[in-house]
């Protein structure tokens, strides 16, 4: 059986340290499958790589290990870790990484990686991706039952972003910005769902009103903003053809909000 | 049999797009070896992706699967497109994007991704590349008949750039500058071979006029400016150790004109 | 068997030319791993590739083949090489790419890549990273002999940096700046502890003295200039949770001093 083994990082593509994670892991496994989620994670922005880990992982097939190494505190005394969930491993730095992935799976378990066994044999203090991490995924892909890491642990799950809702409105906020400047924000598909309960809404983020609600971005003219339910399930605000956040001038954190049209007839 | 499975898109590297549509291929033919062409082509910029694709695509074994994404249209009415040519298979977007890798493969046939049984089970709207493209792709390097993708289909076929002769001048255009700002034409060898027919040429590009024609960079001296025929076959503007396009103001879509040194003595 | 190819190239990541590479190599060893190093490389920036493949080949199991082009004299009379260090391969022009990853490694042999068997059968003047090295790494993941890619060589070895040692101060310099910012110097772990002989130290780096020295960047405050032994084994000066480089305004081959606190007691 081959095992695939994702890897997310803040490592950036232009110095070698993928490629040594990359390379303990074929050591250990040879036979893993290895797939890049994203390198470019802003530098030490756990948040960012934990809206990407939650939004990738599921469309990966179940037994899939997902290292993640965003690890502003490597070499202090955080903790290091491997989590189940869904049927999908997911090892990296204790910090709140895995906190939206498991959001919908209640029923994870956590190891802290104390067993050195599963590590490389020398260990630096500034790069526990190549020396522990790297080392863990490839024997989880070996096989090695998931109870050997390390004992049971309560791991860090921040709550990075909040829903509120009154009677008259629904307020969210703006969780990634992707390469095509489409807005997504932290309301699900449910939220609003629930909140609109059959009427139609707009969306306010900053000064701007989007009235167009609709199934694609191709539905509305070209360089008209629209709000559409995104691939992963989150409502999204996006210009046909062109860089919405940039247009908007929306960033990360913005408070996006829903209202009803109420019918007054 | 391993089979490879390349992807071109204009995802970026930031988001986890690339990553979703790989782990659905995984899941589906957990042998395909996955090769990225890139993921850099300027958004939803078809006739690049067009260029890109073309120029790579038979350095592959025969039997590989390209699986090419740049879709403005998604979610809309355009049609989703296989391609069998040349043995190898095209699946993305009916939008022109396979238009210059077919150019030399007449005996092309094209099928209309109509076939529900090889997409996933549920279908966004704004991600067909995961959904659709993704799957058809597996399915293909999983052994799946190319037939059984849906009817026969007669796809979009852009002519993306042209040439023209006459008798004193061959007019062709910048298709392309590479990374390292090489400025390449859509002038093929055997073009440039019919209308010059043995003679000397020069070449124009906007004020310049190149007269040093070599086999490869390094034969002209440090910061001269060269012309050759590149890797893709088509003739290219260089200079040695220095980006060409950023010194010599161009860009895509410029014209290039050569000319004959005619002999008066 | 499974195979591993690293990459490692100045080709960026917009273009098809790795890809290129990648077709290749998969057409004669399907079994290939395939891992890139990074293709972020400077144009044609030798040196800062020659460390980039030094700190990382290490890390992959041996029998890795690591090809590498970085080739400005492409097409003209360089020769081709290939190397056999320490269980690895080596794969690329003879212009200084591998002298430091055998730096350490003095029972090397290299080859002149001369027997076109292991070439594609027709050459471009412009690519032989496709054309030549990326079939010669795919014959030598296939299992051909290393002796049959030509006959013995001695390859260019340039010295790209040293380290000069008096009685009172040792002089490096910096050799790399990571995607993080932090300050890579050349001055190795051995370097340091032979010129301390276990006093104290201080690392003045332009106007700047760093005087703090831990294991890690976690260890001290937020915003602070600590001097710590990276994961390479090399002295590195970071800032904690932001870009050393930026903000000390250091660049590659600056000078590094280390001078000894004298107990004066």
């Amino acid at each position: 059986m081959t095992s695939i083994i994702t890897l997310s990082t803040d490592f950036g593509l232009k110095d070698g340290y993928v490629a040594s994670m990359k390379g303990v892991i074929l050591g250990i496994c040879p036979k893993a499958s290895l797939v890049d989620i994203s390198h470019l994670i802003a530098p030490q922005d756990v948040r960012s790589a934990a809206f990407l880990i939650a939004t990738v992982y599921t469309d990966f097939p179940p037994g899939t290990i997902h290292l993640a190494v965003v690890d502003p505190g490597v070499g202090t005394q955080r903790r290091a870790l491997a989590i189940k969930a869904g049927g999908h491993f997911l090892v990296g730095p204790d910090n709140g990484l895995f906190s939206m992935a498991v959001e919908e799976q209640p029923d994870f378990e956590a190891r802290s990686l104390e067993n050195p066994l599963y590590w490389r044999s020398e260990i630096s203090n500034t790069f526990h991706g190549r020396d522990i991490f790297a080392p863990v995924a490839a024997h989880l892909a070996s096989g090695i039952a998931f109870n050997l890491l390390g004992p049971p642990c309560t791991p860090i799950l921040p709550q990075w972003s909040s829903v509120h809702r009154s009677k008259h409105e629904l307020k969210g906020e703006v969780i990634h910005i992707d390469h095509f400047g489409n807005i997504i924000t932290n309301l699900r598909t449910t939220d609003v769902a629930e909140f609109s309960a059959g009427m139609s809404w707009t969306v306010t983020i900053g000064s701007q009103i989007i009235t167009q609600f609709e199934k694609s971005y191709g539905h509305v003219e070209p360089r008209t903003a629209v709000a559409l339910f995104g691939s992963s399930g989150r409502l999204e605000i996006a210009i046909n053809g062109a860089n919405a956040a940039e247009i908007l001038k929306v960033r990360t954190g913005d408070h996006v909000l829903l209202y009803r049209i109420e019918d007054d007839s």
